[in-house]
């Protein structure tokens, strides 16, 4: 899977993805406005007034991005009514050609893990059916349980041709809280890289392997560290943009040929309206200031490669 | 919250939870038969039989508990209609006067962790309404992202009287990986049962915190060293029965009061009728079987305390 996001990448030539991390604030009032008037004050309304957010933003950015990033939470947030959503989404995506990373950072022990990977990247069995619950192209995994708790995800990878990102080093001020922690000399997240490693030759395609990790674009020390340590490691790169993180900050996270990260912005595109210089669209307008702020980041971007 | 958990506990002298993780083979034919014919092979029939399974196992042992722990990736591995059912589950076990615990194990940077908090255990704000998602009593959470991941849902134990448990010591074989990595002669998971513990008293509810711990069963002697750690930090037990855990190996997880720890158990509850000794009741009667296999898990959980 990891080659048809680098084939993406490679033609649309912006190594970035938008996350769809829909917060109610985020949506124009005119559109709440109109959710909220047709189905009421309900969690049904919260979700159309969404679906309608996102739709706008997918039109109006799909050609120009390889992916996008939904984050679960802001979906889960609205119970059932919030996951049909995102199940739209989805689909959505999908059909306007983009490849999906469902951010759901997902991981537990062994069985548990083999039912969320089924769920969200593999296929249930019922009966002589193989059925899909959700179903995207990538997902974020959580490694604080360790082998067994990653492998049942990285077995679907390989038996669905999908791909996952596990969680490293993250974009949070706090993440250096446990991952930082200094162990026999080596920091706790450069162990996890190594695991990611490790797991990543289990599933490899092409130069790259199907098991990538997230590193944080708001610690660029480290991400040339990690960046040496994991030739062949794809980086989802988040923390760029509202999260402090700027183009000069993602260079590390490159490797010389280009390629091997993927970076991700949310409010910064999302809710580009709200913000100069992408206020002058207006709020009714949204789905363009995101387009240009798509525009402006690929271009930012690429210019530190 | 946690003096609630607490109150049933006493009430019931059960310090156990039965933990709802239905995977779709241990539903015994005659309900999968039933809800395919119904609902062809569909997640939906899948959903529809997992809720029958649920059912009858919460009416056939809902007086003897003071709670249960539904596994949300079991429901999740069938999308939109296995989280219908999880809803659906969660509902009828506080109509029946059970608390629930979700078992999501979510966590993320602070405002996904927001989100996640308000969906599960709190509420949402759609124009002038408060809704919720989903709502649990407790949800368990990861801390590898650190305080600013997990202080959200603090945050909301506090403001609706929920309650969590956070990941300390997992029950699974490669639980030690990252978790028992020495860090300057303390393993991580210690620290993370300090900052556990710093959590904890921000949301203090007579002599135990809304805030507790993931300690599994099957590592007692890291289980006694935690439990003189976190006098005041109630622990969710996994691992006892199928992972391993016995009761032997349970009660230093438990204060002297006799309080400080509930212990759960999934398959060795709700799939008894597949096993010795509780074949006897035979599939039709997987209900009494659960029942037995609850009335035997009390006795010898009380033996030890």
């Amino acid at each position: 899977m990891i080659s048809q996001l680098i084939e993406k990448i490679q033609k649309t030539k912006a190594p970035i993805c938008v996350g769809l991390d829909p917060m109610l604030s985020y949506v124009p009032e005119h559109l709440v406005k109109k959710s909220l008037t047709e189905f009421g004050e309900t969690l049904e309304g919260a979700a159309e007034a969404i679906w309608q957010f996102n739709k706008e933003i997918i039109d109006a950015t799909y050609d120009l991005i390889p992916a996008v990033k939904p984050q679960i939470a802001m979906y889960e947030q609205f119970g059932l009514e919030g996951l049909r959503v995102y199940a739209k989404t989805v689909d959505y995506c999908q059909e306007k050609g983009l490849l999906v990373i469902g951010d759901v950072k997902r991981g537990d022990i062994g069985s548990t893990s083999t039912a969320y990977a089924m769920g969200h990247i593999g296929s249930v069995q019922v009966g002589s059916k193989k059925l899909h619950g959700f179903h995207t192209e990538f997902i974020t995994v959580n490694p604080y349980l360790g082998t067994d708790g990653v492998k049942p995800f990285v077995d679907v990878c390989n038996a669905e041709d999908k791909g996952i990102f596990v969680l490293v080093k993250t974009s949070n001020p706090s993440s250096g809280e446990f991952q930082d922690k200094q162990i026999d000399g080596t920091p706790l997240y450069e162990l996890v890289a190594e695991k990611v490693v490790e797991w990543g030759q289990q599933s490899m395609d092409g130069n790259y392997s199907n098991v990538g990790a997230v590193v944080g674009a708001t610690y660029p020390e480290m991400s040339r560290i990690l960046r040496k340590k994991m030739p062949n490691t794809y980086f989802l790169v988040p923390g760029y943009g509202a999260q402090g993180g700027t183009a000069e900050d993602l260079k590390y996270c490159f490797n010389e040929d280009g390629l091997g990260a993927i970076v991700n912005s949310s409010r910064g595109i999302i809710a580009a309206y709200k913000k100069e210089p992408y206020a002058k669209f207006g709020a009714e307008h949204f789905g363009e200031a995101s387009r240009q702020a798509v525009l402006d980041m690929v271009a930012d971007i690429n210019s530190v490669l």
